[in-house]
Formats: C-alpha cells, sequence, structure tokens
C-alpha cells in the first residue's frame, strides 16, 4: 500500500482528491488530506474508505514531522510560500513531494540534495503553470521534429466565467483567489517581440491588450504577463524572435481595470488612513488630485482622459465606487478596500460555472513558408466543486502522483513538467477528462 | 578636551569638518575623521593640528569598538543603512551619537536602551531632515503663541543649480547623489489638502505639480513627496486640514521627467538583459510598444500623448537619449542606465554653485481673518566644496555637535530637532552662517 498525503484542502483540491480516490482501490493507495480546518478536508473525502481527514498546522514541528514521515508521496496544495518548508521537512524525512506551484528558488537550492538522497521535487503540475508548459513543450518539438523552425511563441491563459453565466458587465467573476487578480500583472512585463526587448511598466500594462479569437468563443484581450524572457531557457528557445506569456480577459476588462491601476487603487504597499470610517466615495475621491471642480464622475474623467459618461464609468457605478456607503474595512491597503469591494460584486452565485481557456499561438517557417499553428484549450466547469480551475489545476497534477507511485516518472532532483517523458503520458490521460487542445493549422 | 568622531567624509561632510575644526582651539576639541578611503579624509582636515584622518571602515568590528570607545561623541556621515551599526556600537561603548538622516525604525527601537544609559541618539540634523523640522516649528510655535490657528503648512525644499551656472536645457544639475535623484518619490505620495486625504500613485504624481514663487528667484514647480501624513504627529497638528511636504525643481523639469517615470525607465527593481551592448536609441526603443510606425521620436510621442517635436523632445534629444552610441553598461537596471546617462550631462562644472531652495507656506486664522506667511530660505554655495548642500547639510549638524558638548543640550534618548530648546538656539547660530529664513506677511 502507497500512502499519499495532501496538505491543504482549499478550492482547487476537489479534482485531485476525486482522482486520487477513484483510483485508490485499483492502485492500492491511502490518502490523508491534512487542513487547518479538518471538517475542510472531511467534505472533499466525504467518508470514501481509502480517504482520511486530519487537522494539520504547516507551524507544529512535530505533527508535520510526523505526518510526512507516515506517508509515501506528498501533495502540498498549501499556499506557494510554504512550500520550501513541505520541501525540507521531505526531504528530511527521504519523502518526494509533488507541487502546483512555481518552483521558488528556496525550493530550486533544494535540487542537489534531493538528487543526493534519490528523491523528487516536483513542481508546476497545475494549469498555469502545468499544462501550459506541457502542452507549449509538445508543441514546440513537434513543429521541430518535422523540420519547422519556430519564430514566434505567444501563449495566454484566462480563468474565467464561463459565457452562459456571464451576466455582469465587466464579464468577469473570480473563479480562483480574488487577492492574485487584484494584484495581477504588477511589477514589469518583459518579453521579446520581433527581435526587440519590452519592457513595459505595470502603469502601462493595460493600454497594450491585444485581441485574439478563440475557436467558437469569440474574442479575448490578451496582455503580457511578468518575465516572458526567462521562458526562451525554460522552453529552448534562445534565439526566437517573439516570445510573449500572457493572461486573457473578456473585450472591455483591461481599459475598464485601468482606472483602477491609473488612480493607484491596486496598491498593496501602505494602509491608508480611517479606511473603514469612509464611504466608497471617498475612497474613490482619496486618488483623485485636489483643486478640480464637477461631480466626482467629471473630475475622474478628467483627471484619466476617459468619457465622463459611457461604458467605463457605468462600470464603475455597478460596482459602486460612487455610493456613500461605509467602505466598512479599516487598517487596509488600496488593493485590500478593492478586493473588498469586488468579492462583494463578483462573486459566483450558485449555479454558476467558471471556464479555462488557453491558447498558444506558434509562427514557424517550414518548407520556405510562413505558417501559424494555433492550439486552443476550452475547459468548463462542472459545478461548484469540479470548477473548471479545480479540474485543471488537479488532475494534471493527480496523473503525474500516479506516475510517480507506479514507477512511471523515476526522475529525481527538482522537476518541471517541459520533458516528453514527463508531459506526454500527463497530457494523454488528461484528454480523458475532457482536457484536450484544439489544433488549427494557417499557412501564409 | 573632548574627542570627536567623524565616520565618512563625503560630499556633505565639507562644512562640518571646517566648523568643528574652527572651533576646535577654543572649545578645546580634538577631531578624528574616519573614512575607508583615509586619503578623502586627509584633504578635508588638510592638515589642520586639531584634526587626524584614518581609514575606517564599518565591517572591521575591532577597529569600530576600538574608535568610538577612543572618542567622546561620534558623528555618523555614513550612507543612512549604516547608523544602526553605529547607533548600537556607540550604545555598548556608553557614546552619544549624531546624524543628518531620517530615524530609521532599528535606531527608533534603541530609545529606551539609551535613555536608561543616559546617551543621546540625536537625528535628522541636516537640512532635509533637519532646518526643515526646525524652521517649520519655530513658525508653527510663533503662530500659536500669538493666538493664530493654523489650517494649513506646505514645506517644499530642492537642492538645484544656481541661477548664474543654470545653462542646461532640464535647468536641473546633480548637487546631491544622483541615485536619489533618480529614484525620487517613488511609492505612494500621502498629503491631506483641505481636509481631504489623497494618494497620489508615483506614475501620477508628476503630473501634478504646482508653481510657488520665491523671493526674487522666480518661480518653481513643487510636487508632494512621499508621506506628509505622518508629520501631523511630528510637527503636533493633529487637525491640521491642510499639510503637503514637497519638492522643488524650475519649471518645466517635472513634465519632462514624466517621459522617464510614464516609460519606467526609472524602475531600480529588474536588470535588463544584455543592455551593455545596446545602444541609448534601443535603450528608449525597449520601453515602447511593439507595432506602432515612424521614427522613435514619432512612436514615443504618441504612445505618451506629447508632441512629436518642441521643448519636450528637445530635452530627451539633448541627453542623447536616441543615439546610436553604445550604453555601456549591462547587468544593470533601468534607473542604473539612466543615472549613467545622466551623470554624463548633468554633471557640476568645475566652476558652477549650487543652491538650497526652501519654502514654508503657513495658512492661518487670526482674530477672524485669515492670513498666509511664507518662510522662505535661499543658501548659495560658495565653491565646490563648500556647497550650498555642504553647508545646510553639515552646518546645523555642526552646531549641535558643539551644543551637546557645552551641556547646552542635555536630552538622552532617540531625538530629532523639533523641540524649541534643541531648534532655536541651532536656528539663531544658523544665522551667522548666512542662513537665514526671509519671512512674508499677507492677510488676505
Amino acid at each position: 500500500m502507497k500512502r499519499i498525503l495532501i496538505l491543504g484542502s482549499g478550492l482547487s483540491t476537489s479534482s485531485l482528491i476525486e482522482y486520487l480516490l477513484v483510483h485508490a482501490e485499483k492502485e492500492n493507495w491511502q490518502l490523508t488530506v491534512g487542513d487547518i480546518d479538518p471538517k475542510a478536508a472531511e467534505l472533499k473525502i466525504n467518508g470514501h474508505p481509502r480517504g482520511k481527514a486530519i487537522a494539520f498546522d504547516i507551524f507544529n514541528e512535530a505533527e508535520k514531522i510526523k505526518q510526512i514521515k507516515d506517508s509515501d508521496l506528498v501533495i502540498s496544495m498549501l499556499p506557494a510560500r510554504f512550500h520550501p518548508m513541505v520541501a525540507e521537512a521531505c526531504l528530511a524525512a527521504g519523502r518526494s513531494m509533488l507541487t502546483a506551484s512555481y518552483v521558488s528558488p528556496e525550493v530550486r537550492r533544494l535540487d542537489y540534495q534531493a538528487r543526493q538522497k534519490g528523491l523528487l521535487l516536483f513542481n508546476e503540475l497545475g494549469v498555469d503553470p502545468g499544462i501550459d508548459h506541457m502542452s507549449a513543450m509538445r508543441g514546440i518539438n513537434a513543429i521541430r521534429s518535422k523540420g519547422g523552425t519556430l519564430t514566434g511563441f505567444r501563449s495566454y491563459t484566462g480563468g474565467l466565467i464561463a459565457p452562459e453565466y456571464d451576466n455582469n458587465p465587466w464579464n468577469y467573476k473570480f473563479t480562483w483567489n480574488p487577492r492574485n487578480v487584484v494584484l495581477a500583472a504588477q511589477g514589469t512585463s518583459m518579453y521579446i517581440r520581433n527581435g526587440q526587448y519590452k519592457y513595459i511598466p505595470y502603469h502601462q500594462l493595460y493600454r497594450s491588450a491585444e485581441m485574439i479569437s478563440v475557436l467558437d468563443l469569440g474574442e479575448f484581450e490578451v496582455y503580457p504577463n511578468r518575465d516572458s524572457l526567462k521562458y526562451r531557457e525554460v522552453y529552448s528557445l534562445p534565439d526566437i524572435k517573439t516570445l510573449i506569456r500572457g493572461t486573457m480577459r473578456r473585450p472591455g476588462y483591461c481599459e475598464a481595470w485601468n482606472i483602477f491601476v491609473q488612480l493607484g487603487m491596486t496598491d498593496d504597499s501602505y494602509t491608508m488612513d480611517y479606511s473603514g470610517n469612509q464611504t466608497w466615495y471617498q475612497f474613490t475621491d482619496s486618488f483623485l488630485p485636489s483643486g478640480s471642480e464637477g461631480t466626482i464622475q467629471e473630475r475622474l474623467a478628467s483627471y484619466l482622459n476617459i468619457p465622463a459618461t459611457g461604458v467605463l464609468m457605468s462600470k464603475l457605478s455597478w460596482l459602486g465606487m460612487f455610493d456613500e456607503t461605509p467602505v466598512g474595512l479599516s487598517n487596509a491597503t488600496p488593493a485590500q478596500i478593492l478586493q473588498h469591494k469586488l468579492e462583494q460584486k463578483w462573486g459566483l452565485e450558485p449555479n454558476d460555472k467558471d471556464i479555462l481557456v488557453m491558447q498558444h499561438i506558434y509562427d514557424y517557417q517550414y518548407k520556405g513558408k510562413a505558417h501559424q499553428h494555433k492550439s486552443s484549450l476550452v475547459v468548463i466547469g462542472k459545478d461548484q466543486h469540479q470548477t473548471a480551475m479545480a479540474m485543471t489545476v488537479g488532475t494534471p497534477l493527480a496523473i503525474a502522483t500516479r506516475l510517480v507511485l507506479n514507477g512511471t516518472i523515476l526522475a529525481t532532483g527538482v522537476q518541471v513538467p517541459t520533458k516528453p517523458e514527463f508531459y506526454l503520458p500527463i497530457l494523454t490521460e488528461l484528454e480523458q477528462y475532457g482536457i484536450r487542445f484544439i489544433e488549427e493549422e494557417v499557412e501564409n
């Protein structure tokens, strides 16, 4: 029998736990799910005889060591900042660890130690990062192996509300961590396009969105997100002329979100004075300069050079950014206050379903001609638990777990799934779960 | 005999050391100046019998302890990040310390320990912070003691090139630390105006400059800088309706500097790829979006919505931001590269003199009428050593040193010069050195 320990039972773990329980009898697994709130873990286990829920506190050193030692393999679904602590405890106990998160520098430094001990620290096994890397490498290698030369690679992902349930003026609801949405893309976006390095600061980013279309879903806005330059190394594309990774939203989102960025409302670096007593009107007004005249809408429009009436201003009014009702949050940053408002307005309704959309656009030369290949993934959530986000984060991680436990994957050290021996079996099995890319090829 | 130890002999120490040497015979002082480069310290001592230059490395623990023990009082002119180390060593050795820098949280925490030992950690004794606080508190207390009620306090300071030597299109040269000029005002500027809190993000700040006039020097642009809100407590003005502290530049500077801010060229948070091989043209181009047409000037103008010809673009051309010459700096941040360019163009010429300008604007009610009082300071440098910056940073610090050593100031703990027993004797003596405020009163 193999004992799997899952740490954390948050939103994205439903599909992971379901897969592991479904396979537990045949594979002879025993699953332990630890959460600071054991009731949350129990809900996911739902009385399954192969599963057990326990209370788990990452800061309880003795319990952490005991649980890891009592397992054969650990999956960390804790917030990413805890992965280094889990990884170190795993190495000390002689266990391998899997995560759906980016490899942090702290985890990266454990590579040699993991190899020495014959252990695997396997990361970026979710959707973004995860399926994005696996499918990108499959596409890049397919073009290479037929003799094509890649000139450009662009890759965009979005977690959105499914079209049928898309009923607010922002065409957006929170289908994953609201804080990450509010803080998205802070810092500088770096990419290469037509051989030129581009460094676009946060306050210019939402102006530079472009449109793409995905299958029969219509148009999406895409904008480059953070450091795409480092993927020249990750994807082995040192000489590529265009490389952009980015985020997808529905058209109109970026222009409206840019208002928050321009005002400074997404700033998470300082605490506002007395924000609890302020109204939403005052909150908004505190980002406008003094001395101008007119209604708050007119002053905001004049400051940001946007129309004082119309779609943009309606999106703000719909949120209630000008209301004389109290903010009701004190000692908070602008970003926390904005998130508080958005959670009231962008929350999922009970029957809402989410959608996960991903598109890779490969430009390449083949037999003297320019080709473009598009590879698109669309996953719609089944229900509130088996959301598109939970399915696409949890299923590849669950498959990787099975492949490690049954000896198909024998690697050691710190790994991400960019090698064929990792991504081929995972992508193939994902298709059984409806996670399948649609391929389109155009010769220019 | 009293032994004074000065740590650091950088640009701003000329007037400090001169004052101390001039008074050394009468006061029976012996002065030791320690610098990582003892030659720099020797130049300032210039063979004076009461002075001694030594090599001093803050990271040499034994030498640090020995020198501090061998002194009666320590003045730290090291970069501000080293003050906590010096302060701790002073407390251990039973010595008081004076600095011209803002009190850091690390130094603030030593208050109790300093009081217990009867020692003084006296900070913010330069110009900004320093003379600004002293003169502000004198003005605020003068209005209070005649029965006036302060409604607004604005205070602006600028270190600039003196008008006679102001001969470049930016009307600006580096008269102090270039790095601090490039990184100035990053973060959010916070102030209160007409009872309303205002939070202006960095990327909007340089748009919101205002004009003030100072005596016969003409007009200056001023913009709010960093957190003015906390000065309600520092200046004991909890209910004031307007409180703004800010920076002064010559007219036209802010609009032009804003181009760098908008492009992201002042970002110090990431290293650019291959910047050493790039030309200035490429450096500038890397902040412009792809896909637009025209010359780089036209593309920049279109991106930032500014004229493609005229004063703004001339300022950039004069710097050489579009030149096809190599940047010549690798593994550098955008801010470091921009600083490298500006140091080539904004350096002081051998005979240049600098100017230090400060203005406080007090709005108050007195006997039922609105009054405005302006208090303005203008100091012009004497030469390359006795610059306005060196005089205004070093002289108040030197005076404070004398007042501590002769027992006029007997305070202990962590202090700043906002109390009358500190600022009155210092401001009075400063007038002998030409550091004198001109007062103007207007009844509205």
